[in-house]
């Protein structure tokens, strides 16, 4: 599943206006670049030479390369929460809703041909450099860790979990053992990571299962 | 605990020969580098600036910014190894020296003011991009999960933990962890992430006791 695709999809159904589709294409090119160098590794002049621009016409576009990962951030965020987020809002609140946002977080960290991993790479990448691009990413990341933690919440609340469980840890191993993959699948080729992930959240889950 | 101590607390009570000195001088501004923007962030400049130097003075000791990386991280391993795996061996081995291990490595991890990361941060930065720097990083923390590997099966052979458990899970889920505690302290500042990582490493240890 590549979040590239999102918007090449959009762009086909709909008719957005010229400048619109050039600064997408812009971003799109921008979010192929952060798949393999990260935030870091995009320039003006690379994404000028991957879309065939001068580096005026990219510039023209976004006021300053801070301002332009902002949007490649933001972009980002979109559709993540598209590819994400939203399929999992189809599903009962509460148990089914989360193992389905976590089941679909995992397939996209772990799928070689995806970027997948700007919520991942992008806090290394800034954790000691505050600025804009720090606080875009910072924001981002706390939205999707707000709506984790409000998954597990209502899981609580609808008694599929015991009211014993503590929210906070569950969103800490969850994330960690998404990190886990992450550092496993994509730098060390240990494809086995992915079904231990699994197979430790569906126990993590078992261990709090309210069985009254 | 500061990773780039350690080489001046040796180069204090050593004496290096000169050239020696100046290359280690080097490698203490490049670690310094890599601790805010990461291996990514060390050129020749900004090491030639940090040390006072020519470039062409930094470029006498290292023939190119590829092999200046690899042996960052090869010093780096070096540095991780005293402080990190050393002390641990003057436990006894298996679950104490393991636990030791975790110990020291959580400590580096979420120090703020410490590198205590390169073995984290490395590996996103190069996930992708294949080559020596990424070969060097591969190798070292291969190292360093065979040495966890290692004393993980030593404390199933000498009983301290049931040979029921799986050691590679076990390996999954203090790596995770400890990935978990590096995103949640050093770029949320979510400080309790520690503690928790603590408590569920201890309480993974307990599920596997052997109590016989």
């Amino acid at each position: 599943m590549k979040l590239q695709e999102t918007s090449k999809r959009k762009s086909q159904t709909s008719e957005p206006l010229k400048g619109d589709a050039t600064k997408a294409a812009i971003l799109d090119a921008a979010l192929e670049v952060a798949e393999v160098s990260g935030l870091q590794g995009i320039t003006i002049g690379v994404l000028a030479e991957k879309t065939s621009m001068s580096k005026s016409g990219v510039f023209a576009h976004f006021r300053a390369r801070e301002d332009l990962l902002v949007e490649v951030v933001r972009e980002y965020h979109r559709r993540f929460e598209q590819i994400v987020f939203e399929p999992a809002l189809e599903l009962a609140k509460g148990l089914p809703r989360l193992k389905k946002m976590i089941a679909t977080w995992l397939e996209i960290t772990s799928a070689a041909e995806s970027t997948g991993s700007v919520f991942i790479t992008g806090p290394i990448e800034f954790d000691d450099q505050p600025g804009v691009i720090r606080d875009a990413l910072v924001q981002s990341v706390e939205i999707w860790r707000q709506a984790l933690l409000r998954s597990i919440n209502e899981s609580i609340q609808l008694g599929h979990l015991k009211d014993t469980a503590d929210p906070d840890v569950i969103l800490f191993q969850i994330y960690s053992y998404v990190l886990g993959v992450h550092h496993d699948v994509r730098f060390l080729h240990v494809e086995k990571s992915l079904a231990t992930a699994k197979r430790l959240i569906e126990e993590m889950f078992s261990q709090h299962l309210n069985n009254q």
